[in-house]
């Protein structure tokens, strides 16, 4: 048994989602967005978030974390925003010593669709479907529980990601 | 009397340096470089240098710190990778409510060589000279220290950033 939780990284919004993979068999724990303050300025809204994501750590006990390799923005000023905001969240959740895997969104749509070219649309109704009974916050957090899915699969098929 | 902790963000490599500064007077008092095992995947190198700066400043107990605001890079990949490890820096320096300062490379060139277009070796020959006796580790410590000194040079003339 393993606590997966999945996050989508964002200096504004973080969505992310917390499973529960037994073997082939998954889950639907937790899942939500967590949100900074617009108005503050960046050092506190980067502290903002890394409390949050240090809070939903200690809350849940997730044993491993995943999140989505970026698509490299066509802005440069969004890439490096995006990457401030990420590298807060990875390092958040590896705290400790925890495994945070990396998996291209090709792979995350392979796991859950069946095909890497599936769309957003597509990869929310799998998510719906894989986890039943799950009520799903957002867009955010739909990708945050794709990607907590695709680390499943992973573990599930012993690829274990050696971090 | 002000403790300021410059930074120069890097994954493999930050700078930092530390100066003392009563009103006008800056005097240095350390400085060098943090760096993440090249060997090791995204999240530890993250986790490593979050520890590292967290260290730093239990070590030396700065009141507040500074960086310089980024020049986007021509390279997504490596402006998502230095995002990331900023995002780290930044946040590690916040914590507890400190001020981190953010200042236009311009800025920084004109606080410490008078124009804002000097070039990388006078801005270091002046960080040499304004601070007699520092001996500076490397490149990235020295761009630390001038962060600092644009600082001081902030705090100095009362327009404190509030943050």
């Amino acid at each position: 048994m393993a606590l997966i939780l999945g996050l989508d990284p964002g200096l504004g919004t973080t969505g992310w989602g917390l499973i529960r993979a037994e073997g082939n068999r998954l889950s639907h724990l937790a899942n939500g967005h967590l949100k900074t303050d617009t108005k503050a300025a960046l050092p506190r809204r980067l502290a903002q978030l890394d409390l949050m994501v240090e809070a939903l750590v200690a809350d849940h006990h997730p044993d491993s974390a995943a999140v989505e390799e970026v698509f490299v923005n066509a802005n440069p000023q969004s890439t490096l925003k995006l990457g401030q905001a990420r590298g807060v969240v990875i390092c958040a959740a590896a705290r400790g010593g925890r495994d945070v895997g990396e998996y291209a969104a090709r792979l995350v749509k392979k796991a859950v669709v069946g095909v890497g070219n599936a769309d957003k649309k597509q990869v929310h109704a799998m998510v719906q479907r894989l986890l039943p009974g799950v009520k799903i916050a957002g867009a955010d957090a739909a990708d945050a529980l794709a990607v907590a899915i695709c680390h499943a699969h992973h573990l599930a098929s012993a690829s274990v990601l050696a971090r």
